[in-house]
């Protein structure tokens, strides 16, 4: 069972973050995928047999850990898409810090559509709120050192422009998306290019200009061959802070510099302090712990 | 960050279970989808740039931790929708306990495929591998008492039918995949319709005769009318062991009874020792620990 | 040519039902796919060449049979998706028992955009009443003796989830809605087995609790074996209404009874009257007469 | 229920035609759509829990009624999309003229995944069958008048190009495919467009040279007109043997002739015998029975 | 570099077309499609980061050449797609003659989100528009003459029924949309089936009575063949205007007759004085220069 | 009409360079859709027709233009998936300098197949072909002087990918491939912000480390500031070879320069004199014209 990295519930509320919201042409099929795969060939059969067409209801998303909320569009799509008769009245916005207890939205309209959507929409939300809060939980403890949480490719399938948008909300900074927008030299590229002078030329000669070239590094005699190739981001992968300290100063700002390897809240701002701008961290997307919200029925 | 759920390593071999596989027309779309996710418009510019098309490898895909094998289909179809020409030997099938070191399959062919498709093949397989383990870590602390763990609908958007696929791989067993699929009347249910009676003879009134329907109990008075009432499954919500153990005793064989609430490796033992038939679990779906997978060049 | 199951003109209305409507997430997709392949690479050419944009008309929408209304939603859709300024009256649901020249729906909008929806509209409309008809030709013959009429798999493909819905509508209920929410055992699963006994013992050692196991039975000894084994559904396949009466007899409400085999209106009450909980019938779905219906426009 | 229209067992054999098939790439986005649809998310509950994976069988698809064989490339794919290792040995071709027990094609593979599949394969080819029989019923009783039979756009949503495929298969000529491939003026049109005259007018000027232009009329006045006009082809509604045969005579082969209006195998030779080069059968699409055929297992 | 077919500013508006406009239900996958194409998995970064989503804009969309306009109605689904508080106030419509400089239309909302959608909006429109405009270069040229310019299907993979709308919309006619609406028998059939003649009696056997046949011929040996076996459509292949001319002479109305081969503006005149229907050219599809359109804020 | 970019005939195959192509799981979706879009509901009723399915053909693809070949691998696809009995043999790959009359590949299967699929496989080899010619007719042009054409998001809506690849094969380079994944600050950007600094800090501040910024400039003083801001790219918009010479000498190699603004193979060499790094070009992806091929029958 994963601990929960929800955060303290006095954290200052100055924190908050306002990120751009995706367009809703990017989020509606991932609802329509989700409400389709909960919905079946029949329908949400208990509320359709129990509760009649007419009854109408209002209730209350609550939070029930402390953390930062995100995926509140995706939500409200879900409560959407099943019946249009549902309003939201929405009272904080992804980014928020969040209390236990704390009121983010009230959904008002027929009470059998809305626990028809309720568990798509809570399936969204404490994901993408859990990877926000994760992210926090990492991004709040290294503020003070000017570094940043940043995110990998190791996401879960079909969910990763989602997962990066939280990851971004929870006050993280994105990695590459893909395998197409950045390039990543790896000792195994290395290993078949022959050299790591070999594969970093061979990256740069085929990619286009507005494509930066990272590179893994090991060792500090593999970070001077990368500084001497100019590359615009080294990582510096599973070093302890002392080596780490010494690379930031070959670096001197010559590269932006990215730190791996076992990170998460206690360990962070060790690595932090050594200077490094990025600390990449794998499990704010591939280990999350789902947030914890409440529907709450409205007396 | 999360605790990882992994098994310890001594774990009996007799534990494996086969479980049939899903068939392929469900796998690859998925799969397809997963891909492009990652390779977005242009395909693998790190591998494209460095690695000549004509170098081959052969890597060993390994286990890094303890646990349970799922995913496998999956990782075998990302690497060869990539590339026809990437070759797979198995030597541990879904289901298959692993410890630290042990050999899964051996991928020959193109290094740049390869290593193309690696992130994909490893999401997949990280993440339901961790579902699996995560599972079997229950599965195992409660096989004595004749218990069954068993997932819910609290899944990843998209990830259900292979979630719950990996839940059974683990050693678990299925609650309903859908709303469509079975009943579940809960307190918003009863409270619309006015009595618990009325609940589960209007859903009785409203289904077909291959639907189950379990209600969600909080007393044992809601039990006992339950019970009466004919009802097939109990969920037995949030209650502690001794309420459990009347539980059980009152329903007396007439029902399947199910607990839930806070379980883990460490609470199930005392909870599946009351008799219950199912412990119900959401966090092996909705808040999982990637299986960490190693993909090592051969020598 | 098929023979229509009209109902008689004077049925009484008080035989309608209401059936809760799929949500509009399960419907949409399906009526686009219908528009697109009518609508083909062109568009209507001939409302298109003939008639002018600004043209509005006035039609009605009329039975012309009797029987039961299906799949008004999905007409409504049709009308809208083409053009969202076509407004639809409603004047009956689904579920309403029709008489000839009964009035459903007045549309109202442009012209050319309205004949250019008609003919998808009226055949998602005709295919589905047209099941409700036939199962409530059946339903009304046999609700006197406390029998149901059900579906089976035999459906067309992609039409599954409104064909099972219209069997609903119906007055009919649902039987499983594919291979994954309940299990049916017939001969050739015995015979792979080895015997009756092995073949349900391997099912529910398979399954989740919320699954239901049925099995086909074609003598009272494997009827015997099956009720001592538990299971919850036994189809009595073939079974002349002699036999039916010993079956149910030995069933005894110890699981719910299923009778199937060329069962219509006229042999349904014979069969009812054995005291049989359902009658399987396979051509309400996979033999359907269209239900006619008409558009006229009002002078 | 529905009178299956099957053909006389002594049919003669030289009436088979060979229709050029559909490529896999227009039938495979079908197939799988409908595997999809029955195995959900959960994959075959029943095979899956009680067959073996290695338990191999061989099963001979059979006729149980005469009539002719449309479908067969569709219930291949079912097979080996489930699984590529079933192997199927085709004995008759789309076209072929069945008879009771007539032995289609062998299938040798896994027994589970066989069983999985099979119900797919029999509902697109138990569907298709029919539309070719019921087609070939009307066709076989017109051939010696030198007519046709041919479809219309009352078909199933979704099933379109199939349908008309095999309404080919059955000996049948298709009608337009969509509202974008001919023009078809009806009672409608000409009303908004003030006369048939300024209908036709307007749909030649709104074509291409590639379109044609069918004129539905109702009065031999109407038909004068349209000849006049030059139209392709005349659809004479609902007009009794005389008044096609006038209608016939009138055209005098300046144009198309197509019947419409209640026909099946026994008013259908009246209607060629006027010499009109089309009949339109709507229920060959819209209400049709299903062939039946049999899986048998091979001792 | 291609040279734009622009037309000349001083053209007479009265040349200007109504064309029906393709329904919603067509035009929005293709929309969808395209903005996501251009969102990616992170939105649009810069109007992201550098525009608050409360400053508001407005923007006029304004010729920059001289043209055609088509494809509004995709760009207004662009913006409405990308945020539905977008307003567009539309001063010219699909078909307008526009010169450099004509306002088109005025739209207003969300600075950030006008941004985001403006390169799909505008690559939709400026190659539709570019379609129309070329098409109208050669429409103009032979008015006169009555002749027509029609489409070939060597049209930009997934944009066919948008550049066949935007050749209409230009004042051309349309040709056949696909392999499926209308034969087009050409050398390489010929030769297939032994004789220009074969070829044509299997044709005319294989296809239903809506659909037209159109036979390609090289020489009047062929042409006089062809008229004798009663094609609707003689395809004259790259005959100078002398040859054409006797072609048509021998025609004499009996067929359709379309020329073509390296047509435009400049040849199209003498070729349509020859008499022929339709001057066939494929280049108004497959080599199509963009229109030129610019989005300028309105001070 | 479009005047053609073909490539003076005996250009030197040194140019010739080898793009890693993009993987099938790419290609596939688009050309399935590329088929299904001409196929329609139907099929190719001329070959299906009019061609035996035994009988068997050998066609050659030749280039009758010269120039570079991009898209073999889609053309390939085509035909395969309409019929996976066509054999191909490759003589030349993506990135060969055509040259009239030059053999690309063999093809050989069921002639009707290879009708069927030809005119989908040459739309998208003569469009790609095309913009690959397109491309290289610049990039020669610029060679010597260590400059590159580039690309731009004015693409055809669903090709973007594709047209991307076919200007990397045509010796160019690609500039980004969507909002998501660089920043390229414009004067709308600017004007909203207030300035250029601010535009620029806002879009540092809000992207991840692994995203360059690009700044539009019409004067030397905004490249100063940019420069001294530190932007990645400087995009010289419209400035003649003077000025762009000035330009140059000011960034010093302190970023990447880009050029754009009526660039042809005429211009270019003066531009690239200058000393930029790239010439941006939209029209090698928005007004392409096609590159001739065709497909002869081997005596």
């Amino acid at each position: 069972m994963s601990v929960k990295p929800s955060l303290p519930a006095s954290v200052n509320q100055t924190n908050e973050v306002s990120i751009p919201p995706l367009p809703r042409v990017m989020l509606e099929p991932l609802v329509r995928m989700a409400l389709l795969e909960d919905l079946g060939r029949a329908g949400d059969l208990t509320s359709d047999s129990i509760i009649p067409a007419d009854v109408q209801t209002t209730m209350n998303l609550v939070a029930r850990q402390s953390g930062v909320l995100a995926g509140l569009d995706l939500a409200i799509l879900a409560f959407q898409l099943v019946n249009e008769n549902i309003q939201l009245t929405v009272h904080r916005k992804d980014g928020a810090r969040l209390n236990p207890g704390d009121l983010i939205a009230t959904i008002k309209g027929p009470a059998g559509a809305i626990l028809t959507a309720e568990r798509t929409a809570l399936n969204f939300l404490g994901h993408l709120s859990g990877v926000a809060t994760s992210t926090a939980s990492i991004a709040d403890a290294i503020r003070e050192f000017g570094a940043k949480v940043t995110c990998t490719r190791k996401t879960l399938p079909g969910l990763r422009a989602l997962q990066k948008y939280a990851v971004r909300v929870g006050g993280g900074s994105n990695h590459r998306f893909g395998l197409d927008d950045a390039v990543l030299i790896k000792d195994n590229h290395i290993a078949v290019a022959g050299s790591l002078r070999e594969a970093v030329l061979r990256a740069r000669a085929g990619i286009g200009h507005m494509v930066k070239i990272e590179l893994e590094v090991d060792t500090l005699e593999q970070l001077a061959e990368g500084l001497e190739l100019g590359v615009n981001v080294i990582l510096l992968d599973n070093m302890n802070p002392e080596m780490l300290k010494k690379a930031v100063a070959m670096v001197d700002g010559r590269a932006i510099t990215e730190a791996s390897g076992r990170i998460n809240a206690e360990t962070a701002p060790a690595i932090a302090q050594t200077g490094v701008d990025l600390l990449a961290v794998g499990w704010i997307t591939h280990s999350v712990s789902v947030f914890d919200f409440g529907l709450d029925a409205v007396e």
